[in-house]
């Protein structure tokens, strides 16, 4: 049997005491305003670009805390440190982060000029969660605003992405990818409380048919990272293509909205999908999950296939802690302890904050930078909140 | 002191009764026209799409094996087959490969419905030098035609090769890239006998200043991959970013302009600034040269910069083994010794034709695949050809 007691403080402090200090110390641009987030192992900064999709999530991750940490030992100081960097990331990213439109840029140069064009809607979904958790710190109905709107140009840009941008010819075998859907199952609930509730309710059932009845293929027993428009299956590399991490981390927005919505059988299946993803992209010979894989064990074009991800990891935890919380699912439990012993003896850094990002096969550190174009502030300290608060409360059950 | 007769014969047999077979066999598509290239290790085809780039490059690899190739233990219908194959590829090229006006799309599926639209200017200069190097063999006007105008299009898009797939944000920091400078060293040569003289000799200059003037830095004593538009370094991650096997590449094309100019100083220079970056690229751990650096010793965006690739390595024996030839420094020799060893211990299939194109770090098999998105008929088998004549004429002087 695990000690939750003891698991819930370990992840705690790893979040208060290793992970947000890391953050709160290097990666606040006091000159320029909003985030350096390209930081080294120990935090010093390597480049400073600033790519929009990690300033939104800065901003969400640092409300997030705001609103949901109220505990003794997190000082109000702390506190109000973790909303004014919020403050500090979201002005910049309203006043530098988009084109007046709120088009978002994808990167911008440190003093805010754009150096790539808002080809990515993740640049938008991020700004939407970022302004919408600030709201809710805040009050402030600009920043409320600026999320409703943004929500409104990604709903309006689903059918493609990436407009003007989009390489694919036009006719032939035009495809959909899995991570719209998946963001905006986390995204409706994250902006529950700016949206009328019919709306709402209708762009949830649409994301969870998406994820579980389309993308989720039962002959398969796995979720698949990309369709023809008329939800068939490719034999193609796009529509070979695996990325368990990403179906696992879905699994547990689903579990979020099965709660929500109260519909435990969805809970089950979630956790049921979680566990074959798992078993799936499972290295049997070196340990942690694959990155990417191919549905028929053809040759992938991406070169990077094999590396071990930190988000993979933590997104696995989260799942698997979750599906055993919400169901008793054993299974998950073991899981979650396998790949806990996996990312605490790989990916935490004993001698400075933050988490390594990207391992090879092997599980040694491949690149030693704790922020970079694709890591930010957000899946480490986003893991651990939502692990120590499950641990909390498992602990906190009756024997 | 090397056995060069012996090695030619290596060189030889592996282009011509392990290589060349591996793609006459398994590449041509007999239903559809062009080529099946992604293929796996033993030749069985593990995707139909066909890259315009890669059918490009075949077209002119089987069209410069026939127009070069006299050796009477090559019988008359091999090479008949070689051209029949080249021409089968470049009607394919011709009838589905661009939009009607030249525009050459980036990927077609197998029946050559365009998939990617024409964003990427290589796959204009593959067709360039295709046509050009079959127009030789055959002698037909209009493939010398759609030569002499695919290349007035590449010259027409050096300031803005993806056009309006740029993702550049306008202003902001704009950078140029040395592939495609390094690459037009090369189509200019390829295609002297289609080019009105004056303008090839400008064409030619303009590419020796660029790659051995402007990406060349003395004070780094290394060629970098991007500069910005007026010429400086930049402290950026594209701007960092160093790939020595690229760098090499460029350096035998040089040598070939040096030869064909009769300006020895530049032959000299081009070896030096080889082995330089041989030395900078040279795994010390683990053997091979690094796919990409940051000249800085920052982290890389390239989750792959650490893999040891096939191209960088046979590109670097051509270079080498140039270098010893037309200038006797007995370094390029040791490197080509260094990396011939390397590249028949890892990249060489004893089982099946073809070489493995992508190792890890430690020099495992990554990817089992002979052919795919970026690999084809090409490298190898050019490199092998260049390898052997070269060792023929080493081995034929006097001792």
């Amino acid at each position: 049997m695990l000690d939750f007691k003891q698991l819930a403080r370990q992840y705690k402090s790893e979040l208060l005491d290793r992970v947000m200090p890391f953050w709160m110390q290097h990666s606040i641009d006091r000159e320029y305003g909003g985030y350096l987030h390209c930081l080294e192992r120990d935090g010093s900064v390597f480049d400073t670009d600033k790519f929009v999709w990690m300033q939104g999530r800065e901003v969400w991750m640092l409300s997030k805390l705001y609103n949901t940490v109220h505990t003794p030992d997190v000082s109000e100081e702390t506190r109000a440190q973790w909303l004014e960097a919020a403050i500090r990331g979201a002005e910049f990213l309203k006043t530098k982060g988009h084109d007046g439109a709120l088009n978002f840029y994808f990167a911008l140069d440190r003093e805010g000029n754009p150096l790539v064009e808002p080809y990515n809607i993740f640049s938008y979904t991020f700004a939407v969660i970022a302004f919408g958790q600030l709201a809710l710190a805040t009050g402030n109905e600009e920043y409320a605003d600026i999320s409703r709107r943004t929500f409104d140009i990604v709903l309006s840009k689903t059918d493609n992405p990436k407009g003007r941008w989009n390489k694919a010819a036009s006719g032939a075998r035009a495809m959909k990818g899995f991570a719209l859907p998946m963001i905006l199952c986390n995204v409706a609930l994250e902006i529950e409380h700016l949206l009328p509730q019919d709306f709402l309710e209708n762009t949830i059932e649409t994301c969870i048919h998406e994820v579980m009845d389309v993308f989720y293929r039962p002959e398969l027993g796995l979720i698949v990272e990309n369709l023809t428009i008329d939800n068939r299956l490719s034999d193609s590399m796009d529509g070979r293509l695996l990325n368990p991490g990403h179906a696992i981390e879905a699994m547990w927005f689903i579990m979020d909205l099965g709660q929500r919505l109260d519909r435990p059988e969805l809970i089950e299946r979630a956790c049921h999908i979680a566990i074959a993803e798992a078993e799936y992209g499972w290295d049997k010979e070196h340990g942690g999950i694959f990155y990417f894989m191919d549905r028929l064990g053809r040759p992938l074009q991406q070169l990077e296939w094999d590396q071990k991800l930190w988000w993979v990891h933590i997104e696995t935890l989260i799942t698997m802690l979750k599906g055993y919380q919400l169901t008793g699912n054993t299974e998950c439990l073991a899981w979650f302890k396998r790949v806990h012993d996996y990312v605490w003896s790989h990916f935490v850094d004993p001698e400075h904050g933050e988490w390594y990002g990207y391992l090879n096969r092997r599980g040694e550190v491949l690149l030693t930078l704790k922020g970079g174009k694709w890591k930010g502030c957000f899946h480490v300290p986003r893991g651990l909140l939502q692990c120590w608060k499950m641990l909390e409360e498992l602990a906190a059950r009756p024997v």
